[in-house]
């Protein structure tokens, strides 16, 4: 299959290096990394093993990758208004969508100018980071959940056998709307309490009695915004999972941690705005919410210099 | 009048150092600024006029202070038990105790081991902070509530009175709880989300939007803690009076950002973690405290190096 990845940080190269591994004809749009795969390829560093891809397509212009199958979009949240300019020109009449992005409200902003009935969604509940220029790390995890735009559960299952056949663990959602809420509930707690709590990983909020109560709280807001939404999540459950599974990664730096540690804007919107604005558009109260949405909206543009302190 | 002030810091040094000039017999026992102030004097730069007093009476322990009639303490509440030990030289058979210290259930702990008949509390709203050795700094405002631990309104005046002669604005509180709950109505949004926010000052918190309403909510409440805890306070007119109020002050730096600032530890268990308990006991709630303190509590901790960031 003839794929593009546009948006080639450390997701679009795990997972689009895999499918190129596994035989498929991947096209990377990149920015930072590009001279470096061009020179050097592009080198996975991996819980599931190490392997590194030479000749790889690097491009940085749209325009020279043209017409594909998939598109696997894979730009940041924040960049999101210039996802259709870097992904019109790799169009065809038959190309599907894949969007691997955090957040909420992703896929109705790509409905509006793309057929809702070819836009899937690739939800990766995976610990990767970028390294130096072409090098990625993936530290753990690495199961995607798929789903589609309209739940059209078929087309979920065809994409998700696409990355089951390049060894991936994959899951197929009945509902996308539940899936991204579910994901919300590890990243809305996490990712931000990473930046509000003075730049930490998950261990240090783990070890800590009352910030690792305020992530279980959080997980129940989510969780009570996700079922108001129609959802019909287990939050009791879902609670000891999340905090469970996070136990496992040690100090992991969530990518809104790296960002933030990087002076890059954060995702604060996607991951905390969007579903903290729904979640009020329904009447659940989200107090907490809020707080860490104030606080890390605020915290983000500090560390850009966007506000100067006194 | 014979008085000690137990932790000559900007509060101690700024009320002391009035009532010393108002010709009361004032001593001052200090630890950072005690050789500065032996050899050059205590000078106040104040809103109200600047003023020097030369041949202060400091010293480095009480013990050499002696019993006096009145104990003016001030000391930061995360020293409040080394009080004991600092102010029972201090006292005589009619001693009063005047407590001069932010945050919650401060009076109950003195009276552990102190008379309740004879502590009295005065609330500043005040700004003012340490310059250099033997300088403080009086930027705005300075009028203190006096209240009584067990509401004797006729020993409130008296004290009112003395600083009253002291130039000060003075007011008495029928209630000292509800004073100090009042108090907390402004220590507890601005205080802490000063540190939350990014190490900022209140002129930040209150040009960005988000956070401005952040503080409103923190004010509503502690309102609602303080009227579940037996007091009258008027929420919405409140919120507006400390929006106002803190309009004027600039780009202040309350005292648990220049605590923080200085890696002191800050008053967090004071301003926020007494109060907050006070609320939950009582059945209020109060989500956003609980999210503040968790947050400044662990920044804290981090910022003192009791946690190591991975």
């Amino acid at each position: 299959m003839r794929i593009a990845v546009i948006g080639a940080g450390a997701i679009g190269c795990l997972y689009g290096g895999r499918l190129a591994r596994a035989g498929h004809d991947v096209h990377f749009l990149m920015r930072r990394d590009l001279e470096a795969v061009r020179q050097r390829g592009l080198t996975i560093t991996s819980c599931d093993g190490d392997f590194h891809l030479d000749n790889v397509q690097a491009y940085g212009d749209p325009a020279e990758i043209g017409p594909v199958d998939l598109v696997l979009c894979a730009l940041k949240a924040t960049a999101i208004d210039d996802a259709e300019a870097l992904i019109r020109p790799c169009l065809g009449p038959e190309t599907r969508l894949l969007t691997m992005m955090n957040g909420f409200n992703i896929e109705p902003h790509f409905a509006r100018w793309f057929p809702p009935e070819r836009i899937l969604a690739g939800l990766a509940f995976v610990c990767c980071n970028r390294g130096e220029p072409g090098v990625i790390h993936h530290l753990d995890h690495g199961r995607v959940m798929f789903g589609h735009c309209l739940d059209d559960v078929e087309q979920a299952r065809q994409i998700a056998q696409l990355f089951a056949e390049a060894d991936f663990d994959t899951q197929v959602a009945a509902s996308l709307l539940e899936a991204r809420w579910i994901k919300l509930m590890w990243n809305i707690p996490f990712s931000t309490l990473a930046v509000s709590a003075g730049s930490v990983t998950t261990r240090e909020i783990l070890a800590d009695e009352v910030l690792s109560e305020l992530a279980r709280t959080l997980i129940r807001e989510t969780g009570q915004a996700a079922n108001a939404d129609g959802c019909r999540v287990d939050i009791d459950a879902m609670v000891d999972k999340m905090m469970t599974d996070t136990a496992t990664m040690g100090a992991y730096k969530p990518s809104m941690l790296v960002d933030y540690r990087n002076r890059s804007p954060v995702e604060v919107e996607a991951i905390l705005g969007e579903p903290l604005r729904r979640a009020e558009a329904l009447g659940v109260p989200v107090p907490c919410m809020r707080m860490q949405y104030g606080l890390v909206r605020f915290l983000d543009r500090l560390n850009r210099g966007l506000v100067t302190p006194g």
